[in-house]
């Protein structure tokens, strides 16, 4: 490591080790024990990890068997056991802090984790035929975040070796997927003194050599799991001694489609994953929905929560039955702020590689950086959501889903070339 | 083995092996293969196995993979694997034949699988204390199948040392808490000279002395899978991109409960298992129902039948999904012939450790066991299905049934005594 | 009116007039006061009418301008006004008592209001042809209560000229077919002192000379009146703020019909007639449900009913509604008792035009007589619901239905005839 | 009548004359006649009313029985019988034309029906208290047609007093309230040769003295009728026999509200008047939804009308139905003409009582002005969506709205004002 700036090799290296090693939300030991072994030999000021980066009151997180699992699983693989240890509990992802005289606090915040995906083994699949493809059967890295978290310590070597003045923190952090990491992360501390954030996304259907300055149009989301439960009974001889699970179940998912639709914007609801019973015989004493809402605002999303909620507790209380609801990952919607985006814009059409910058784009989907952005928003900063574009053969969430990885050295130079200009104009 | 009739001691010892290792719907392979060992060292005439006592068309066969994994288990656990071999593509169960002269041919009908319970492991459960609870975890002879096993070979032992004259035959039948092995083994040709037929069932709630002659008012039964296909989508960005199978499974649910009740007599219906989708915020590609129907008739399970099927298909094009329907497993209703229950009352009445006797009861549940009675009493035969009482500490299929085993010297006594009159009197 | 016996040209005069004036329950002005006018001319010792024979606590009673159209139509039609005002408020209804001495108190038991239907206006439906079609167009003795009634004045005269010792009473009980006049009827006082009560209906598929001596199989019955009130809301621009009553509606009529069948025997439901909303672009406001449950005992009923209740209050909750449920009817399960009924076949045996006499009928039906029968049973007296079968050329309840009017005389001479042998043998 | 343009009282007179005279759509019999009789004063140079306004393919037209209470009442209440005679079979509306030398054609579009809905009758009510409330009880104009109507004739007053050359048409379109006017008249011919459209609402919660220029966002919409047949049978007795039209019915209900979000913007689904059956104890034979679909652009429409149609037909075979789908009335989206809107600003600016100008406003709802604008637009004409603000005590549609009069005024002039300046101007 030198301070001439980013070694593009090595980083390829990184993306594709983290690649083959993909975990899910809040299991991520890995990724964050391989980024701290690599961000120890970069001259930061701070490298904080688990419990030290996120708060107390986080969703989502498996229990302690799943967690063991994967703690084991990562060692096996070579993560450091010290570094694995301090992340008991699933307190995944990690802050590094570049301190680099007075100036603005500037953020960069960069996902890290992977999905229950099963990757492609197919040849013109380029992990599989240059041998990075998943190790983790199951599971992959199929919406970009091994180069997301690469692109982090890129920056950091790129701001390393260059003229910025003020203090850099990245932040990695976990459990995006779940939209469950963004939450803890926002009120971890970190973020109360950074005055710019930029956040970054690869793809979205951009091309590589695409830019988009500052993403819009975040859905405001929030996860739920619901638990019903009844009595069993033999359906053959009793049913009446039943309180069944799967009907309450069911009218819920019929109720929950139907909440009305809104005035003010678009409403979003999904009974993703639903389950129940045991055997055919049986009337089921168990089922579950896993779901989620969204809404254009919080406001919408919280208007689809409410009667999501009321929905479910009727539909159990129908069929004699209870159910237990438990959020699962919340996010706010959330907007790019034009400022901060007219400056990347610009450093955007100073970068080699770059041949199209769009102002602004809508997203559609949910994300929970908008917690980070909302908590810098909120003090009087200044944030936006970043695309760079990358050619990928297949869509994000899918098994063929690949990243072109010109797209990491151009989205280090994006980054912190906004990082320099920031530092220098203070918009 | 002598001549002297069954050892009772060897009999219970057999029981507890077979409880020990429970097996699932045609997945007899140790079970089979134990009986066979067992049977080769009576003085048999016929031994038939696997292919050579089931016709082919049989329903819900789980797959090469699942088959595989227990066969090999069984293979482990020390069945002969030779026999197991035999049993190929999972056609499980056997027909023992001793032939004894001139006379009836009566045939005695057993059944051998275990279910998908997870025994209990309290002290006060025998067969943990006493070390042969299941060793197939997971798994469980919770209705009893074990000592029905045990009781064909005893009647086995008690005819060889008799004086019965005319052709026994014991049939072991597989699959039947599935419903599904009943009609394979009444259509595999060894029914076919079969005169009387008695079926037996210990428990259902009767207690240890207790013997009912003749059980009537078998629920016909047909069970089924459902398959639902839609489209996924991303619930964010593309809701009306997706076709929505659970949406569509829910549909199915709500509907199948609500069809008509009938006029002339009582129905069922019942989704015991459901599933889909994959993530909360996908829309649903797949889902599934395992589900049944049954009638007090045949009629009237068909009855439901036919509006269940119109009912699955008409939520999938609801929600412009497909969906593929098998059945699983299938049994008509049933009753038992007063003349040759009269036969087993009479019997029971003489013998020691019975001291109720009923002459009818009804069952209000389903058994194939009625495709063997209906095959036989289709050529002027006739038979009866036999409870021999036990006293059992929690109901049938709960993690905690099991059963006295003075139940198994009482059923030997009770059925070998009944082959003896019915060769004796020609009822 | 001799005393030598019912005049029977006069009986059918009666009818026709009756058939000719057929009112729906608790607007029975007309027909009380018909009665009233033709019993003032027999020698009874006391004609009770409306709120002297029913208690206070009446359900479906319509409301105020309803009863006035009625019973204005009613005087209208030459029903005397003086009779008309004492049944203000809808207390229709009477009861004839004849006291001959010393000896058991006997009740009979007719019904005597008709049915929302249109009656046929073909040459072959005998009313229209012979010009006693009704004359209230939309409404029809569709269910020969009209004979019923007839009969019970055919009752009075026989015994009136016979030899019978003790009471006799006879009730003309009105809200039959709501099941809603059988309850206040039976509370009214009069039935405290009954020893014996014969409970008539003609036809139920049974051919003019056939008798059944006592119906057993009523099912329990309750109807209920639902309303759901929610907000309504322009379905274009805001739907959100609307509370949508037929949603909720909608929801209930799915989970009523899939309330659990049960072990003990038949259960019914039926959302009978719904409604709601008002225009295609306003969210609905208000919805209703007319439905009933029934079951084959009164358990089986409640069974039904509690379910039916939780469903209603559950599906109004699950769409932000509001729902009142008001009780509009109402009968116990029922059976007849067999010394009774064999009384009954025995006298039918001697009676002229009867050829087949059955002891024994189930009916599957529902009927409000069970509660009259029920309150004698329950001070010890007997109780049987008696057919007397009659050719009917369609169905109970449909436009074609009429009774052959040979089976008022059978039904007479069999009623009377039996009132006079349990005077003679009390059995 | 002058040429000194429009006489003001008069035309008040005119609009608390139709008023009181509110007839829902195909029923303005009374409303077209009147305004003959008003236009027949004027010099115009053609008048055509029903079959020649209208093409042949209307939807939505009430039965004969219907149109003869209307006709006959309108009749009664001083409309010219020979007028009325040539609107039979519903063809009303009229359409006035004045040629006034070389000049662009300019059409001018008013809508003419009331609503089903009871007018208030307090004293705070204007037009309870000055005498002009509605005389048809039930019936109201509560969405301002009154006023629109009377606009209409006060613009060819004001044309005929001026300058303008050019060729005039004003629409007097029926059947706005249920969109099933728009289309027959936009395909009746007289529209083909028309350069500029303006199509003219007052109020919306603008005030008086405000003029919106050209409103846009109107969503598509398609009203239809569903007809559910199924077989009746007895609840109690044989439910099996039914084919329940209600259970149908409800199903649709429950799985229209569930259709798919969409991606491209807002969509709507309203089951507005449902209903069926006959009586509790009657399984349902009929049942209906009247209900609609809308969307932000006509391909939104049209995914929800065709989402619709397939689960209105599903849910009929889920229940053994069968259903019958007709169109009841359409509209599709639209946008407003920016050239267009500008003159009617600008015109606006110069009006005296116009106070507050918007070039722009979203409607929300839905409008068949659509399709007379599509069909000028189509042309490559210009159109624009006027709409002159009125203060209104309380909201279209509500029992309680009225017009301030004082709207009147403004809206001709604003029109008219426009009129000719599209003559002089040609944008």
């Amino acid at each position: 490591m030198s301070l001439d700036g980013p070694d593009h090799e090595a980083l390829l290296d990184l993306r594709r080790d983290l690649h083959r090693h993909p975990e899910p939300a809040w299991r991520e030991f890995y990724t964050t024990a391989r980024l701290v072994d690599e961000l120890e030999t970069r001259p930061l000021d701070e490298l904080y990890v688990g419990p030290e980066v996120l708060s107390e009151d986080r969703r989502g997180v498996p229990d302690e068997a799943e967690l063991a699992t994967w703690a084991e699983r990562a060692v096996d693989a070579g993560a450091r056991a010290d570094v694995v240890d301090r992340l008991a509990g699933g307190h995944t992802g990690l802050v590094a802090v570049l301190r680099r005289g007075p100036g603005p606090t500037v953020g960069v915040r960069v996902d890290i984790d992977g999905l229950p995906i099963t990757e492609a083994e197919d040849a013109d699949h380029l992990p599989a035929s240059e041998g990075f493809r998943s190790e983790n059967e199951g599971y992959m890295h199929a919406c970009g975040h091994d180069a997301h978290a690469t692109v982090g310590v890129g920056v950091v070597d790129a701001i390393a070796a260059g003229d910025f003045e003020g203090t850099l923190k990245v932040f990695f952090q976990p459990a995006e997927e779940t939209v469950s990491g963004g939450e803890p992360m926002a009120q971890g501390g970190h973020l109360d003194d950074v005055d710019y954030l930029l956040a970054l996304h690869v793809g979205l259907d951009h091309p590589t050599g695409q830019v988009v300055a500052g993403i819009d149009g975040f859905l405001a989301v929030s996860h739920f799991d619901a638990e019903f439960s009844g009595a069993s009974a033999h359906a053959g001889g009793h049913p009446e001694r039943g309180r069944n699970a799967v009907q309450a179940m069911a009218t819920a998912v019929q109720n929950l489609y139907s909440i009305p639709r809104h005035h003010d914007g678009a409403t979003r609801v999904n009974a993703g994953r639903v389950g129940g019973g045991t055997a055919s015989n049986i009337v089921p004493e168990a089922a579950f929905i896993e779901g989620e809402v969204r809404g254009e605002t919080t406001d919408l999303m919280e208007y689809m929560d409410d009667h999501a909620m009321r929905v479910l507790r009727s539909a159990a209380e129908t069929h004699d039955c209870e159910v237990e609801v438990e959020y699962a990952g919340r996010a706010p919607s959330g907007e790019s702020d034009g400022e901060l985006a007219a400056v990347v814009a610009d450093v955007a059409g100073d970068t080699a590689g770059v041949d199209s910058i769009r102002d602004r784009d809508t997203l559609g989907g949910s994300e929970d950086a908008t917690y980070l952005m909302q908590r810098v928003q909120a003090r009087g900063g200044l944030a936006s959501y970043v695309c760079v574009g990358t050619d990928h053969p297949d869509g994000h969430h899918t098994p063929a889903f690949d990243v072109d990885e010109e797209t990491i050295r151009i989205a280090v130079d994006v980054l912190s070339g906004a990082v320099e200009r920031i530092g220098a104009e203070r918009p």
